[in-house]
């Protein structure tokens, strides 16, 4: 059976990692740019990893148009959840009738926005990564540590059997191209538990200028993360997703582990991006009000950021 | 009868202002300086008020040492209270027996500290100012709205009818200096009510570098201060403190009325001098807590401001 075709849709330091890792495993990959497609098209597309050395995959089958790409089994979502809205016709453009489609986003609720937008035989899969990179300049991305991916099934029509076996091909994939993948079985438990750590480090870094290493190292702003993570832990188990025990130190520990790390909002906020709040806050506050189980600090974090977007210049 | 001797210890922006409106105001006033003592000696004090037009005082009855000073009546205490450890023995040195010892610092706790170190004749009394303004230059301030003072006895052996005697005299000494004063019967009260409006501008005013109107215009903030002061009036009530109804809002609106204001704790923070965290936010995040109503908005914002101080160069 040949593998699969996969594509990457909004090839950013998410897309291109994902991507360029299963092309090296042998799978044929497409990949979707926009600003960076000239300078892709002429030097492929680069991972300085820390973990694997320099990666490069050129020539990379690259895109600027989604209509010009060939059907793809698999579609990676890599594009910020701020364009979701734009997504879903580029998606559909590229996807292969019963196509997998795995956004690989951050935060709450991203799927149920896609949904309707997406044709109904496409299955769409959340996909969680714990990986830590950032871009450094066109096609250029450096990878820092980790690209474990969890994969949880949101909808499509497949039964519960169909499901285990669609998960279970697309972690399988993964792990040929040398990455840990783990098969999850409740999208929203995976989510809101990647959000115990995305929801604090990713705001903390904007408003306090940041890095992980700075943040665990001073006792104040640790006492900050960590309460802003209980702050989740315990929303997220009164929404009906039991979370892993002391699961707010255990990631402080692990976070110590991993090389400082500047998360990808801050990234975003240097750059005057437009920020995730309503992924990374604006859901889960909502749920989390909704359980009778609120979060004032991160209310607060999200008040703060939303000030500082609104003030980009 | 002879109007009463006034000393100001820590001649900054708020013993100037206050000690210069009562020596327009036919006081006998004495200014303990330290490092703008010079300048004063040779200029004077200048206040430049939007409301007032410029008032400038000199010569100023101006001292480098406190044993120099001769003995006060009244003694205004205008040094922050991040420097009440060496303020006692000044105070001593300058005080009459039985002199009244007024306070004019933010937060919580701070007569408390005081008291102890004090002679025992001396009465000691809380002034909570709710002025606008700001330290220009070496003997000059920036006045720029209001000045009414609260006044509010804590300690020193009067019993009630003294007690509210005392503070009727001190407030007539402000009146006639042109100021709006009133004589509050519960310190801790009027403390706590201030500090509606001190926790949460204060700190935001640091982590989100804005003043009131940036603060008051964007919605995201103007929410954010709201659920701040909003914290603050429910620990004072479960502390035993009841607050004037719909506090916050009217706050929130008082504020919009004054010129565009950077409240002290920045001006702190531009000067990378330490910020009156334990004062403005140490005190009634404990007190808050052993009333069993914690304020977690409050300590993340305490939290950052620490993270900040703690990295000054």
């Amino acid at each position: 059976m040949a593998k699969p075709r996969i594509g990457v849709i909004g090839t950013g330091a998410i897309g291109g990692f994902y991507g360029v890792m299963l092309a090296r495993a042998g799978y044929d990959v497409h990949f979707l740019l926009r600003s960076e497609y000239e300078a892709v098209k002429q030097n492929g597309i680069t991972i300085d990893s820390m973990v694997h050395g320099e990666l490069n995959l050129n020539p990379a089958q690259a895109y600027d148009d989604a209509a010009q790409m060939p059907a793809c089994d698999w579609l990676l979502v890599g594009a910020k959840s701020t364009s979701n809205a734009a997504l879903a016709p580029l998606i559909a453009k590229a996807a292969a009738p019963g196509a997998r489609v795995v956004l690989l986003q951050n935060g709450l609720g991203n799927e149920d926005q896609l949904r309707d937008e997406l044709p109904a035989d496409l299955h769409l899969i959340g996909g969680l990564c714990y990986v830590c990179l950032y871009r450094k300049g066109p096609g250029v991305v450096v990878h820092q540590d980790n690209g474990m991916i969890d994969l949880a099934y949101h909808s499509g029509g497949a039964d519960a059997q169909a499901q285990e076996q669609i998960i279970a091909e697309g972690a399988a994939m993964f792990r040929e191209a040398s990455l840990r993948a783990r098969e999850q079985d409740n999208l929203d438990s995976a989510r809101w538990q990647k959000l115990v750590w995305n929801a604090p480090f990713n705001g903390a870094s904007v408003v306090l200028n940041a890095g992980t290493h700075a943040l665990l190292a001073n006792p104040a702003s640790r006492q900050l993360i960590r309460d802003l993570m209980q702050e989740v832990v315990d929303a997220a188990e009164a929404c009906g997703h039991p979370m892993p025990e002391a699961l707010a130190d255990k990631l402080l520990m692990g976070t110590q582990m991993i090389p400082d790390y500047l998360p990808s909002m801050h990234q975003d906020w240097q750059h005057k991006r437009p920020m995730e709040l309503d992924n990374l806050y604006g859901e889960a506050l909502r749920r989390a009000e909704q359980a009778g189980r609120p979060m004032p600090r991160i209310a607060a974090l999200r008040d703060m950021l939303q000030f500082i977007q609104d003030g980009y210049q």
